[in-house]
């Protein structure tokens, strides 16, 4: 089997290379642009932003892999070839985990001032006024990154709720559902946490309007996509004082801009969008078991459903 | 029974005059220079860095509590009166764990160089090559401190090992003991997290050849004391590229000056010494419970033991 690979530049592709000819012998990986491999030599490809058009010309495709959580940079491509299996990246709920536990307690002892004050040399004492049991994260998206980052929150002693779209039934989590359970669920969420998929109904989702419906002082975590907040709307929530803080690792345009207020904010601590990100090792060996699991003709795992978005 | 407390200066007291009027009706609270308290008069006292003589100097004073978890800016009044019951302040578990967590994730992910890249408006992304499983945490001090944080840790992911003075049976955790096996302790630790208790034995104990047993590229964690760490020697480690980064909470002299070089470190991470610091509320509650259980004849926690040093 032949897999290229679109996933960081021709600098990294030495590192997949001797992950997979570690974790699937048989494989034949290659860069995605390598002159060598004819276009019909092709079976599979893990991408992250394929060129319009590139997927199509790939006549014996016969399985697409996305290198991220997401798929909508495949999807865009208004000729990806709709009629193979697209799965996206999995393997990485202890990742985001991880990160959403950093970003609810940053918010929860306002690190962000910490840091600020380390920058000027000074020492900002204060006392802190909740634990983590006196603050309620609302976790929107529960598939599996917002599942595991709801346990991961709980077990530090957050209180959890969950939204979706479509009803669910979770041990030991309270849900939402819906619009129609929207305000009831944001109306008491201290934290709130994006880990929506990207699809065009969650696209500038959160505005002026939707944050208003937080209690106030609430705080903000966006691990989802940066498509889904109007950052302007964020800023000014934040500058009346109707939002508290916002940890942001997506943004509308990444890179962040140099010159976006985001950075300097003194609510908002900024990262690059490292939230969900599994070494390649971890990834290829994702990509190794999909590879397999196709090759036996197993069922897959994550493939992208049209009809949800994701 | 009436309390002085010297915690905060005068114009915090009426917080804690407050909340005592709430948590323990019948007690009498008062700031501990009142002019209008007679020094006989005085049963108990909660206090922080009480100056040499003070607690001396009241002669049918019953009980003394301190404001924090550790007793040494008390015990180092060389009047402090050994005779009474001295209290440590309690309830701080919860609080020292969520520290210990966001100290633990800020390492794993290296945050610190995401504050830097925020302040100078660079999207600094980068792979982390671990997860929260492959990383050892090396609790020192397993009292309630250091198990609660050993738990928390575990609940994380983190591969978590602890090591105390003396041999100590803990379900589920591989713990080191003494001089003797410090050496097989650090050697197998990745993160070292710092919760000793302040004791003769234990200041400057971190120095270059203790920090020498680490493995390359070790992190370190210090909630305990600023006294532990010498901290020029942190400093030729991380330089020497011997430690990969540090976060620090307390310091040899705090609040930390405005000219240690450990404020622009860019790996070091200061915070100004608000690891466990509950609110006013959570200790009042609890010195309510202890002057409860005081008056009552019950056994009071957390009692100072001089054999021990805390």
């Amino acid at each position: 089997m032949k897999l290229l690979v679109k996933s960081g530049g021709e600098d990294v592709f030495g590192i997949w290379k001797d992950h997979f000819a570690d974790l699937a012998p048989g494989l034949e990986t290659h860069f995605w642009s390598d002159p060598a491999v004819a276009p019909e030599e092709v079976d599979a490809v893990m991408a992250w932003e394929p060129s319009a058009g590139w997927l199509a010309s790939l006549p014996n495709l016969r399985l697409v892999i996305s290198s991220g959580a997401g798929v909508d940079h495949i999807t865009r491509d208004p000729d990806w070839p709709r009629h193979l299996p697209l799965v996206r990246m999995g393997g990485m709920e202890q990742r985001m985990s991880e990160y959403v536990a950093w970003a609810a307690l940053s918010l929860l002892r306002g690190t962000r001032d910490f840091a600020l004050g380390q920058a000027a040399r000074e020492w900002r004492y204060k006392e802190v006024p909740f634990s983590a049991a006196d603050r309620t994260v609302g976790v929107m998206g529960l598939g599996n990154l917002g599942l595991a980052a709801a346990r991961t929150l709980q077990g530090l002693g957050f209180d959890v709720r969950g939204w979706a779209r479509s009803a669910k039934q979770i041990d030991g989590l309270k849900t939402f559902a819906g619009r129609k359970e929207l305000g009831a669920f944001l109306g008491g969420t201290d934290i709130l946490l994006d880990l929506l998929p990207a699809t065009a109904a969650t696209e500038n989702m959160l505005d002026a309007a939707f944050l208003a419906q937080l209690p106030e002082g609430a705080q903000f975590i966006n691990a989802g996509r940066g498509k889904h907040l109007v950052e302007a709307d964020l800023l000014a929530a934040l500058d009346s004082g109707a939002m508290a803080g916002a940890v942001l690792d997506v943004f509308q345009t990444e890179p962040l801009p140099a010159d976006s207020p985001l950075w300097s904010h003194p609510a908002v601590t900024v990262t690059p969008h490292i939230a969900s990100t599994p070494g390649k090792r971890e990834k290829a060996a994702y990509v190794a078991d999909v590879l397999r699991r196709f090759a036996e003709g197993a069922p897959l795992p994550n493939v992208y459903d049209p009809e949800k978005g994701y």
